[in-house]
């Protein structure tokens, strides 16, 4: 029997975003058998409001569900949590309120793992309510790492990316120029590109391009996740 | 906010199986947005034991720590639970013992569905541990219908299948004589294949055979799951 942490997840924002974070742990823990792997609480709260409506539009408060789950997963034995949801780390402190196990911050963790890259400039892409409520851009800047997004024209073509083609099942992206949204980033001093919402490390393992390095935080924030929970973490493999 | 009751997952037997049976979930559920999918509370207990190596070969008892499990999920709100392993059914009436909550049974859910199909005879497929446990014979008598296996020789393909093969990432399987295994099944009257063990929907994905419909129990329980807890279901796929 293993002795590792327990990892509990809030989720639900939205619920194959957060199985994909949970099979991300999988995949980045060294393992030959069920057993080895790390034991894993999962609320898949579907009663969380919308984060972007919320932020953006003045709709329900998605905080009292999001609070809920954390306390139940504390109860049941979670060791520490995280979050699969970007736009959710904008209500990270009214989720540590009512708990005494430590929160992962996915913004924060990619800042770190960015800083271990030594990168000074990185380009944010991740929806206009990520990108508006400043929890990349925070983060990056308390790392002392500085921000740079897409001008509101390129940013059209990255929620075309995310609306229109992935959420959407379309993953034929031939009609949008995410060249020229990537030369942008260049052309601003991006080092990396923060794949800042979970539909676009879809998106650009198909564009596979190569002129700058992508870093998804769900991978990130799976790593620091296993780490955290004390077992041993496979190589990188992107 | 949805009034859907709340599915328990007692996890870890895979994890990968448990991920992949939640996924099935989220696939037969007709949902327009996060909000119009079930609440699912997975516990990914990684520190149940073995059940195959406990069934066959006197391994450390895999009960203890399902009953926790099962304790753990009623308590943080589940109003059902499921198990996503196929062999665990073997100990279902100790998962039940400790808590209020009914605990779907996924070869009689399958058995049902089988009777709703009005099958008289169905092929097993499945490990040596999970042929040999009983946990299909049983439920498929209970409902009248007769059970058949591969003999002998055709069991070690089937074996082979799910170990060298699957498990192991290879998904060639062009050294194997599958098409003997089917065309006894029909000579022993099987009107379909119960594909028993988690590994074989994966594998009947790529063979792709005609000659007998499959029918995938995790797909047969993630259906009655959906059902029970009063969400609109979509309609079947395969």
């Amino acid at each position: 029997m293993n002795s590792y942490k327990t990892i509990g997840i809030i989720g639900g924002m939205g619920p194959l975003a957060t199985y994909d974070l949970a099979e991300k742990i999988l995949d980045n823990t060294v393992a030959a058998c069920d057993q080895d792997n790390i034991p894993v609480l999962i609320d898949c709260n579907t009663r969380i409001a919308d984060r972007t409506a919320a932020i953006l539009h003045g709709g329900a408060d998605p905080r009292p569900e999001m609070k809920k789950s954390a306390e139940r997963l504390e109860t049941a034995g979670a060791d520490v949590l995280i979050m699969a949801c970007n736009t959710a780390h904008y209500f990270y402190d009214s989720v540590c309120e009512g708990i005494s196990i430590p929160v992962l911050h996915m913004p924060r963790e990619t800042a770190q793992h960015l800083l271990d890259m030594n990168v000074k400039t990185a380009g944010v892409l991740a929806t206009d309510g990520t990108c508006q409520s400043g929890v990349y851009g925070n983060a990056l800047e308390e790392a002392g790492i500085k921000p740079v997004y897409p001008s509101e024209e390129k940013q059209k073509i990255i929620m075309s990316l995310i609306y229109d083609h992935v959420k959407a099942g379309i993953m034929d992206f031939s009609d949008l120029d995410i060249d020229s949204v990537i030369s942008e980033m260049q052309e601003k001093g991006a080092e990396v590109l923060i794949l800042g919402c979970t539909e676009l490390p879809m998106a650009f393992d198909i564009i596979g391009q190569k002129v700058l390095p992508a870093v998804d935080p769900t991978e990130v924030l799976a790593r620091a996740a296993v780490s955290f929970a004390g077992a041993p973490l496979k190589d990188e493999s992107k």
